[in-house]
């Protein structure tokens, strides 16, 4: 557990508020990425549309936390433990917000692809089991950022490299599909870039798991391998 | 100029040689990029590995100045600008690491074109652009920090929009090379994936510089239009 040198009730309740405002900018930028794959899938551009228009409340709730951070900070002067969830904080929106990003890529890259009324009929299986994985990895991060847990810090930097792994078996897939029938390759390239942005997705709820254990343990391991991450949770 | 409630010396040296830490992982940043573009127009493989084996220096070199900002905060208790300015240095190294991670990651691409022996000669005069383009745009984000000069500001700003456009320019001319010969498909990914790395590199710096204008404003540009952002500059 994190250590409270802090007795204040009111401070408490502050860090808390703060801990459930990253939840709740979490949940919207899952939501947000579902529904940019889903729309992706039946070729719905209203709901595109939609994820597009929403990327602002994902980027009004980094603000608005950023801020509260700051008055955090100044009102309560924290240390240690305290500080550390604080900064934490700080460093998962920005992710969460470039995750929110991300999703609105997909949606215009639906778009784009709609227009196209493309010759080739995409398979979206791969993409759909591309961005499961993806998701979970953000839902396991904030998870354990919410129960300040480490079980699954470690999980979620392997399921990265699985992440890494189905990227390029997509961008295989496609390069196939490319040669065969060089028409294809605009669309082609889009249905990449749509993969390489769940790819960055999954690159940021790492992020956000490796700053878990910075919050829990006081060590950093943005920089360390997975055996090491392991290790260290293990202690 | 920023307002300075402090006063005690120790205050501003520790301030001062934070500071200077971001500008030498900035210069280390620079660098980086610079080889490894000059490394893949040469072919250049042990160099390309040296830019790979040196990003664990601007890892270091984050982890150092993380550290720094959190003793700062604990033993000052920094408010107002003097608190934008160490929250200021927390984000902009993490923008600066991610800009390493893409300078490493045109070194490998440079790897992958290499081991091809590709059948194409790749043109890198558009690439060479982009990147002095990129570099440039870090390099006025990093002025703008050091000097807290808003002058560069929206520059940096249009200067991304240039940079995404030039992408867009090196995208249609590899389709096209795809087209007329499939088998150069998978070196033009190649290629593309390095002219994305240094889009990526565009993304960073801006938000580098939009860091500053909070800092020496106390406004958040992040999520306000171009044009908003040379209002605010000008006021």
């Amino acid at each position: 557990m994190i250590s409270t040198e802090h007795t204040s009730k009111q401070f408490d309740a502050e860090l808390e508020a703060v801990r459930a405002q990253v939840l709740q900018m979490g949940g919207l930028v899952e939501s947000q990425i579902r529904l940019a794959i889903e729309a992706l899938i039946n070729d719905d551009v209203p709901l595109m549309d939609r994820v597009i228009n929403d990327d602002h409340r994902v980027n009004g709730m980094e603000v608005q936390i950023d801020e509260n951070c700051n008055q955090i900070i100044v009102l309560r002067q924290p240390a240690a433990g305290d500080l550390r969830m604080v900064m934490t904080v700080v460093k998962t929106i920005t992710d969460l917000e470039r995750i929110g990003d991300e999703a609105a890529k997909i949606a215009r890259m639906g778009k784009l692809l709609s227009q196209r009324k493309s010759i080739i009929l995409p398979r979206y299986t791969e993409i759909k089991k591309i961005a499961e994985l993806a998701l979970d990895m953000i839902h396991k991060s904030l998870d354990a950022f919410a129960r300040l847990d480490l079980a699954y810090t470690a999980q979620v930097v392997r399921q990265d490299e699985l992440v890494d792994e189905e990227f390029r078996t997509i961008m295989r897939y496609l390069i196939s599909y490319m040669m065969e029938d060089p028409r294809t390759i605009s669309t082609a390239l889009e249905i990449l870039f749509v993969a390489k942005a769940i790819e960055r997705i999954g690159d940021h709820a790492k992020n956000m798991s490796e700053y878990v254990v910075y919050m829990v343990k006081g060590k950093d391991v943005r920089h360390v391998t997975v055996e090491e991450i392991e290790r260290e949770v293990l202690e």
